[in-house]
């Protein structure tokens, strides 16, 4: 498996675009569109927050044959708590039917950023044209077009062998704040040339979010429009795989890759955020004992802000671990914090022990963090990923709808 | 029941003293003495974190029988996750038996500030003359020594009648960050001079909690020293309350009332708190609904940046709302912002409704805000209390240990 170039334009078969059609204010890029040339297998996941953006409900409507073609996305709305919610999400749809030929019913929508406001299908129908105009290689325009508080673009490709061909793999993704996903963070869309049953399609994408998008938070806030969708339309021209095994296992290796790189891009591109967390827990009794603590532990506000300070305030390391609802035995639990400046121990067997603060400041100066943390109780581990607490993410979100 | 003077000393027989031994910077009070003339009997709630600190273990031995006559506590260092933290809380309460003549093992000792430092015995032992001679009715004193990050003292007590006679309650409290109580916030010391059993004791204190200290938080980060103890030395006079009755009632009233006081004033001093914040849920299924929608909402870091920055995002109430892992209805969902300004309705039946951005700003620029969601969906009711978060949040805890 290698990283390519092209996003999600990458594999055979897909085009996108990204306009400005003026929901977002200041002419920022608000519109994504992406069109597969062949009907594609898809897979999705979506928020488990009870409130559910309309989109959600149409999107999972339109793709229940396990089949979709196109995705359309804005920003700036999230069209979620308003009366006429559906109604707009299946006017997007039929829009794109309109201007590209593909049934709306095979449409995939999205739509992220202020709750409660009414989304106004106007400028989405002026903007057609343009968006369709556009398609082609675009994947950073499309990428862009979904961003909201997001400080960097998030693209990502991959090639892998899979039955004897090389198939392609990209996304883009959006995510920075009111991150808490319980199954995928806002809104990220795979597309793939590789060959694949809706059904493995479906599973592959279920066991790749556990380690990867489920394990982040920014700030414990699960959104309601979290969407992430794979399309796979075959035109690599592998066997369809149908069943487990090794193509399977090459198809997932290469999602999980593409999860794991969008998990760590969102976390680090946390509202406000100057640095990436990552909780590293070994030694847990079980793989839900490990994944409890380390989400606990980056999602402290209190280690966030220390870590946002570099202070190696490892006490509230323990104290993250010791609410966290798992079991733990504290007198076995040592701490440790690493970074490209080195690694220090901080905390064994439950007790502080004498540690270097020039050296520890001087490693928490970094911009990506580990936290290391092992239980002495077992063989599982995971990883956490998060961000540091600042100022700014107050001050983006004291006042987000103006 | 009546407001009184006098804190933790308005019950006869309590006499207290605060003073700065040396633990804490810059000359600050930081350790505190209370002394019951009789045994009193005793009740105590802790915290449920796994890590807890090494006094809260001393306290429970010692408060077994159910009686105790003293509460040595210091600020500055919460002995808590060090090799000699038992040995140390257990010398604390030696040294109030060599100064005051109570028992070591009828002491109640407490700790809070830093974790993972270790305790040196030596400041409070040379403090501990001073400590004695000053005490009397110096219940502020001791509200001070206890403070850490609280940027006002906490005290308060009522008077009532029980069994024909007029008994008195008092408290002293500190609790600023890392609220997130299971139980009861940080320290929380209560006396009276009421007389009950110990068993009707812990009964009463175990029930006025649950709508007081286990509804507050800043930060969802549950302490590791949070204890909260009940004194009643028995000097009003009143027949020992044994069962349920009336003198129960009004003895539970009392407290109830205590713990609702500091609870508020508590969430309202949480660490760089410039607003009050109370979501009161009503018409929910059950009180445990209500109770984990009210603490939902008021723990969403993204509803608390929107309060600080008065900006009527109610979006981020309902998505609060839809993630509190309780039953609801989003259709009948209804919210509203009051405070002292006035009220104003911003949601009905899960849909935004049309509402002066004017007035809305005008009643969130006050100081205590009050979140008010009906659910329609039964009778049950709660109320959650918390505060902003602000830019004074982070800047306290980037950098809390120096």
């Amino acid at each position: 498996m290698e990283y390519i170039n092209g996003g999600i334009c990458a594999p055979r078969g897909f085009v996108a675009s990204g306009i400005s059609c003026g929901i977002r204010k200041k002419g920022k890029k608000d519109l994504a569109l992406v069109v597969s040339q062949k009907i594609a297998a898809t897979a999705g996941v979506y928020t488990k927050n009870l409130v559910k953006g309309a989109p959600i409900i149409v999107t999972q409507k339109h793709i229940a044959n396990g089949y979709s073609r196109a995705i359309i996305a804005n920003s700036g709305n999230a069209n979620t708590c308003n009366d006429n919610g559906i109604e707009i999400a299946e006017e997007m749809c039929e829009l794109v039917e309109k201007y590209t030929g593909v049934n709306s019913s095979d449409v995939v929508v999205a739509s992220t950023g202020v709750i409660g406001q009414k989304l106004s299908i106007d400028p989405i129908a002026a903007g057609m044209p343009e968006l369709v105009c556009s398609l082609g290689r675009n994947s950073a325009d499309a990428a862009e077009a979904i961003m909201t508080t997001d400080t960097a673009k998030k693209e990502v490709a991959v090639q892998f062998q899979v039955g004897g061909v090389t198939a392609k793999m990209g996304a883009i993704a959006k995510g920075s704040g009111m991150i808490h996903p319980n199954m995928a963070t806002m809104l990220v869309f795979v597309t793939t040339d590789a060959a694949i049953s809706p059904i493995m399609l479906q599973y592959s994408l279920n066991f790749c979010i556990q380690d990867t998008f489920n394990m982040i938070s920014v700030d414990r806030d699960t959104s309601t429009n979290d969407t992430m969708t794979v399309m796979a339309n075959g035109m690599a021209g592998n066997t369809e795989i149908i069943s487990e095994g090794a193509d399977f296992d090459a198809f997932s290796a290469a999602l999980y890759e593409l999860c794991l790189n969008l998990s760590r891009r969102i976390a680090k591109d946390g509202e406000g955020a100057t640095k990436l967390l990552e909780c590293i827990v070994t030694g847990a009794k079980d793989k839900n004992d490990a994944r409890i603590i380390a989400k606990s532990v980056i999602c402290s506000p209190l280690l966030k802000c220390a870590m946002f300070g570099s202070d190696a305030n490892w006490g509230r390391v323990l104290c993250a671990i010791g609410y966290a609802g798992a079991e733990v035995d504290i007198d076995k639990v040592n701490v440790g914090f690493k970074s490209d400046a080195g690694e220090i121990y901080v905390c064994k067997n439950g007790r502080g022990i004498e540690f270097s603060e020039e050296k520890a400041k001087e490693i928490l100066n970094c911009d990506e963090i580990v936290i290391e943390v092992s239980l002495g109780n077992g063989e599982a581990f995971a990883s956490a990923f998060g961000c540091d607490l600042t100022y700014d993410y107050v001050k983006i979100n004291g006042d987000y709808r103006s």
